[in-house]
C-alpha cells in the first residue's frame, strides 16, 4: 500500500501547486483535477493522468501504471484549491495543441474572458452542441485553472482547446474560415439569420466588448434581440446562445 | 454633511446584517447592494431605496429624501459582503410579491437551484427575453442575496420575482397555466416544439433535477437536444436556452 502522509511530500507540494499557480501550470505542462466522476472521466477519454491522491477507498478501474497514494483527508483538503474538495486528487498532462487544421464545422473565439466560471461553463455548453474548437484570445482565464475545470463538467478532456493570438485568428480567416462578432450595435445581423457552417464567433468580454483589432478581422458583426432596457448578456449565456442557434438548424 | 465613522453605528451595523444574513433579510423586509451603477438602476426602476452609504462623491441624482452618509473608505469594505466592493452600498426594502395573477405569457419556474451566480444569471436573462415572472421553489438561492444582486445586473428590480410553494403551482395549473418540465429523458418534447403561451417552463438544480411533486403536476417534459456523451447543462444556460426558445419565435 503507497501512503503519503506529509505535507512536505515533493508530489504533494507539487500537486498543490498545480492547483493554484498559473504559471507552474503551465511549466510543468500538467494541471490538478478533483473529484471521482472527473476522474473517471479523465480516464474514459483518454487524458494521461500522472499521479492520484485519494483519502478513504482506492478510485475503482484505476490502470496499475499510474501511481496512486492513499493520504489522511486533511491533507486533501490541504492541496485542493477547493472550498468543498472530494476525496480524490489528481493531476493530468495538459493535452498538446490540436495540430489539425480549424476548417469546416462551427468554433467559438473568446476574448478575454476572465472569469473562469464562465470560460468552464462556455467549454461545458461546447461540449454538449457539437462546437469544433473553443479559441481562447486576449487574456482568458486559464481553462486549466481548477475553477474552470470543475464548471467544465468534463469536457476539458473532450472539447478541443485552442489558445490563439490576433495573428493565429488571422491565419484562420485567410484560410476561409468566416468570423463573426457578437456585438450589440443595432445594425448586426440577427444571429437568427446567420449560416454558422465553416464559421466562428467570437465572444467579448462583458465590461469591454471585443478588441478593434478582432472587431477589424470580423466578416460581419451579428447580435442577439432582446429587450431595449437590458444592455447585455453574462457572456457564457450569450456564448450558449449562439452555440444552440449553431446547432439547432442541423439537428 | 452627513458622516458616519464609526462600524457601531446602526445604520452600518444594519447594513451588514443585510449583507450577510439571509433571516435578518426576511425579518426587516430589506436588502443590500453594491454600486454606483445598480443605485441609477435601482432609482430608475422606482426601488424604495432606504439608506444609502459613500465613500467619495456622492452619488448623482439622488433623491433629497433618502438618508446618504459619506464614510471611509474601509468602512465600505468592512459592511460589503463582496470582494471588490465599489465605492457605494444602499438598502432597498424588499417588493411585495406580484398580486397580479400569472396569466398568459411565458413564466421560468426554478426548483432547488441554490446556487446565486445561477439564481442572477437566470434573473439577468429573463429580463433580457421578456419572460413574465421567475417562480423560485423548493429551496432556491435567496434571490436578495448580495451575489444573486450582482449575477443580476439590474435585473432584480425589474424582473417580477414570485416565491412559491408546490401547492401554488397546482394552483397555477389550475388556473389554466401550462407547465413543462426540463427533463433529459429520450421522450420529452424537443424544446423547438414547444409552443410557450401561458406556459410556465420548470428548471431544475443540476444535481438532482425535479423533485417528483413537481414532476407529478408537468403536463409534459420538455428537453434540449445535445451530444449523448453530455449528461447535462449548467442550469443557467438550460434556462437560457429555453427562454430565449419562447422568446425567438416570437420576435
Amino acid at each position: 500500500m503507497n501512503e503519503i502522509t506529509s505535507r512536505k511530500n515533493p508530489l504533494v507540494v507539487h500537486m498543490k501547486k498545480l492547483g493554484g499557480d498559473g504559471d507552474y501550470r503551465r511549466q510543468s505542462g500538467e494541471f490538478l483535477c478533483d473529484g471521482d466522476k472527473l476522474l473517471r472521466e479523465a480516464l474514459s477519454y483518454g487524458a494521461d493522468v500522472t499521479a492520484v491522491l485519494f483519502s478513504g477507498v482506492k478510485p475503482e478501474g484505476l490502470p496499475a501504471d499510474i501511481p496512486a497514494y492513499e493520504v489522511p483527508r486533511d491533507l486533501i483538503t490541504a492541496v485542493s484549491p477547493l472550498k468543498t474538495p472530494q476525496g480524490v486528487l489528481f493531476a493530468c498532462r495538459i493535452p498538446a495543441p490540436a495540430s489539425s487544421p480549424i476548417t469546416g464545422g462551427f468554433h467559438i473565439i473568446l476574448e478575454g474572458i476572465q472569469d473562469p466560471g464562465n470560460v468552464g461553463t462556455i467549454l461545458r455548453t461546447a461540449g454538449a452542441f457539437n462546437v469544433g474548437s473553443v479559441i481562447l484570445t486576449g487574456g482568458c482565464a486559464d481553462p486549466y485553472n481548477p475553477k474552470t475545470i470543475r464548471a467544465s463538467m468534463g469536457a476539458i478532456f473532450r472539447q478541443p482547446i485552442v489558445p490563439a493570438e490576433i495573428d493565429d485568428i488571422r491565419a484562420l480567416k485567410k484560410s476561409g474560415l468566416k468570423i463573426y462578432g457578437a456585438a450589440l450595435s443595432e445594425d448586426s445581423r440577427d444571429v437568427r439569420n446567420v449560416i454558422f457552417n465553416n464559421a466562428a464567433v467570437a465572444i467579448g468580454s462583458e465590461g469591454r466588448g471585443l478588441s478593434r483589432d478582432l472587431l477589424d478581422l470580423c466578416d460581419e458583426e451579428i447580435i442577439i434581440p432582446m429587450l431595449p432596457e437590458c444592455e447585455s448578456l453574462n457572456a457564457a449565456v450569450a456564448a450558449a446562445i449562439v452555440m444552440w442557434e449553431a446547432a439547432r438548424g442541423i439537428w
